[in-house]
């Protein structure tokens, strides 16, 4: 199909993160639902596995048909090809404080608390909900706890996490926190995010994106 | 101090990926040796929490005294500051297939794999050393069984991950190829990976950065 195809599952950070990136840009595309739970997760299907060996999402199929992987690579190829509006500040320093923060979720929170990761501590490790939810409560407050100083230390004084417009990062810590509150962590304890979420919230290609607007919600 | 100043430790992967970087740009650095065991872990204390509040390593401290942090946020930075030779090809596709390679180590094997997701299996979740043993060996088979996949699946025929130079991507392989082999892992499996290992390991930047080469080597 010619434009844009994002494959994508309502509930994934990383599929989110880059449906934030394709609104701020105006860009239509024609969305795949992954079914990440359904007949042992449809990432694993030929189907999926041909297009993506790692079986993660998303991937984005761009125009030339090129297949895209990895959320962080797909939106900074947006940003590239599609450079209005600008996901990244112009300065040096500041471009990589912002990659900075949006790497402190995708390494540092993320994969730590992902479904795959869940699924191995709870089937090989015979971990308990109780030890899981501790497991997924300690990456948060580590990760979460580290932004809010980051972001303290720098004299924090913006709408969003660097400057005046969303930037990577606001894309990555958006879906980081609906994840969190889907844990029962408690996210008043960092008074910068819950500030920066709020303003991005009002933001209709942040809810347009959000996994309660997609078609494939449940 | 002046110029370029590297927080770094022999053994991390993080700060391995950046030293290469720093030597495949022809820079100097004042290195500054973090030790991760002693004390507690030096990381933790105030001196470089201050620095760093995420409490990991590398950090790089640039000329103009801003403080840089996440090994890809800072070679990103490093490679629009001293464009030669470019660590990320020319195209935007090729530029997101080489960022995804490199997203596919930094995201989705070392943060599962590092001291302290280790600190917290043995601590809070009493892993024996075996379980922890054969958790590692799981994240490296997934993760380098994708990478090998993935680069196979694009008719791979290069000395290096992608094109005729060392990018990103081998930056960030490179160390994860040492780590995985302190744990026993038989990265025979891979031979595609091998490869590309085996040309780096000739390239004076990547000697000079290996751990066995660094002052505070044990």
């Amino acid at each position: 199909m010619s434009g844009l195809n994002l494959y994508t599952y309502f509930r994934s950070s990383a599929a989110y993160r880059v449906r934030i990136a394709l609104n701020l840009k105006g860009l239509d595309y024609h969305p795949h639902f992954v079914h990440l739970l359904k007949d042992g997760g449809e990432q694993h299907h030929d189907a999926y596995h041909e297009l993506n060996p790692q079986d993660l999402i998303p991937a984005l199929v761009t125009d030339d048909g090129a297949t895209l992987t990895q959320s962080l690579a797909i939106i900074e190829y947006l940003d590239e090809t599609y450079p209005e509006p600008a996901l990244l500040p112009a300065s040096t320093t500041a471009r990589a404080f912002v990659r900075s923060l949006a790497l402190m979720v995708c390494c540092d929170i993320h994969p730590l608390n992902n479904l795959r990761v869940k699924a191995y501590l709870e089937g090989v490790m015979n971990s308990s909900d109780d030890e899981y939810l501790a497991w997924y409560q300690h990456w948060i407050s580590e990760g979460l706890g580290a932004l809010e100083n980051r972001l303290n230390s720098q004299q924090h004084n913006s709408p969003y996490c660097y400057g005046d417009t969303p930037s990577i990062a606001d894309l990555c810590l958006i879906p980081q926190l609906y994840n969190a509150k889907r844990f029962d962590s408690d996210i008043r304890l960092y008074p910068t995010l819950g500030k920066i979420n709020t303003n991005c919230m009002e933001l209709e290609a942040f809810i347009k994106a959000a996994p309660e607007n997609q078609p494939d919600r449940e």
